[in-house]
């Protein structure tokens, strides 16, 4: 599913400089290190992150200069992460290219991301702003944190709804929180706005992940690029299980995948007994309400196209399914 | 060979603050990152580079909770760079200690080094200093870079005396001119102290990587616990090699070496070909002019205890040999 054309109208060239910005990165002395750096730059994503940064600025007049860099930073940064988790996950491949790990070695993947996510971080330093700069680094720690607790809890089928959820918002909403929390705080919005801008990124975060762990059940290879349950395989458990475990405590097919991982007909009887309870339809509903709840904010808004665009995006998160 | 406690007295009570807020790291939510980053910080350091930011930050009154957040924070940027270093290299032992990827894997390693990363710069962001923020974030852009230089340059035999300079100035020089430069400034001192400090720094670093470059030849394994010619037999060209590659193109043990690298006695032939070549003093005798240079711009500082520390810093490193 893609991002409808028309959310971004109202930040369209500003996107376009971001996405100059990025393609710039590259340019530098090491060769090895342009070379992977190119490679990472080039693969084309969604952008919604700087998109974020850039609509949340748009309700005051400002030096955009200072916003787009911040945008910059805020999908280098997501990029630099996407680069560490494909080389924990050992991914071969991302958006239909070969992930650097792929290419040039784990070691060369774990060397540019760190370069990535300094990189990113000088930039934020350009905003002159320590707020920001500090709630930045705070997101990566919080990025690391949620990879963390994402291997440490695997296979625990123990695991509680509240470390599901603090869980996804390290790994997540962290990041979508700063990306809207900065785009509000540089273009000198009003403490009340940038709080609410802030709860926006932070709910629309949440529902785009529990959405994406939805669709880790719902969509098909061909819809996601990845196999039906590829999380569940891996032991991650997501909301959708954590329900499904709650409603059958005994005999659970879930548990007998997580006893035998590694045979696959476990998987799909675990898959199948998900996708036959109810856990799906009370995901979404936890999805929707976060949905709702990042909708409110925007109350606190003048009526913009930029806040039409942060309204469509709700939209387009709530309606994320196969 | 361990620094003199002499060094240090000067700033004995600061560095240990700095010691306990180190210790202090792991107190955080997750119960699995705990357990990581304890294991790291209790290992003892040399401690090195704290102690450059305080002895840097002693010629001026100021309010030394700001220098020691700093010095906490290039101490905790070093252990970060050491994790992933241990990674990439997959070192089993740091300092007597099992290394975090051969106790929790190379995943785990991964991301406990991003979080100490982040949260040394969440660190720096408490000094306020935003010239000083932009040079942290620049050094772990060049420490990362040093390391991708070392593994694109590995077994390359052409590679030039200015290729490594640049390479041990982003492994190793360039933080050690941060450690200095930001105690100055942050201290307070007018600019040409600042550059005064910055300089040593630089000089000392280049110094300290040189002489260790050496001690991978002379030095026994009983010594610095890795075996001699460590090194060179993962391909890394020093400057000891460069020189050794210079004085004899054709029929070069080195070359040898590199075609054949699993070849036990290629090493060994060689390393006596490099002892028993001029490399080692002519490289000696570079690292001495780099603690000339250091121990030159002392000159522009008021005669105090630091300053002598510092001198004898630079006395510790020039006689860094086994």
């Amino acid at each position: 599913m893609q991002v409808a054309t028309t959310i971004y109208a109202p930040i369209e060239e500003r996107l376009a400089r971001v996405e100059h910005s990025l393609k710039a990165m590259p340019e530098i002395r090491s060769d090895f290190l342009a070379k992977l750096l190119s490679h990472v730059f080039d693969t084309v994503g969604k952008r919604t992150r700087p998109a974020l940064t850039l609509l949340s600025s748009s309700f005051h007049d400002h030096d955009h200069r200072v916003t787009e860099i911040m945008a910059t930073a805020v999908e280098a940064l997501h990029i630099a992460s996407l680069v560490h988790d494909d080389t924990v996950d050992s991914s071969s491949v991302r958006r239909g290219r070969a992930t650097l790990n792929s290419l040039w070695g784990r070691n060369a993947a774990v060397l540019a991301g760190d370069y990535i996510f300094a990189k990113s971080a000088t930039y934020v330093c350009d905003t002159g702003d320590i707020r920001v700069i500090r709630r930045f680094s705070e997101t990566i720690m919080e990025l690391s944190t949620g990879e963390l607790q994402e291997m440490s809890e695997a296979y625990n089928g123990a695991q509680t709804m509240e470390q599901y959820l603090e869980r996804i918002y390290n790994k997540t909403a962290s990041l979508f929180t700063t990306a809207c929390q900065s785009g509000a705080i540089l273009s000198g919005a009003p403490e009340k706005q940038v709080a609410a801008l802030k709860e926006y990124g932070y709910n629309l975060g949440m529902a785009f992940q529990i959405m994406d762990d939805i669709l880790d059940f719902e969509a098909s290879e061909e819809d996601v690029g990845k196999p039906v349950g590829n999380d569940l395989s891996h032991g991650t458990i997501t909301l959708p299980v954590i329900i499904a475990l709650r409603q059958q405590s005994e005999a659970n097919p879930i548990l007998a995948l997580f006893d035998s991982p590694e045979d696959a007909s476990s998987l799909s009887l675990a898959v199948e007994f998900i996708l036959g309870s109810s856990a799906i339809e009370e995901s979404y509903a936890v999805a929707s309400d976060y949905c709702r709840a990042a909708r409110r904010q925007l109350d606190a808004l003048p009526d913009t196209p930029a806040r039409a665009s942060l309204e469509e995006l709700v939209a387009y998160v709530n309606a994320m399914r196969a």
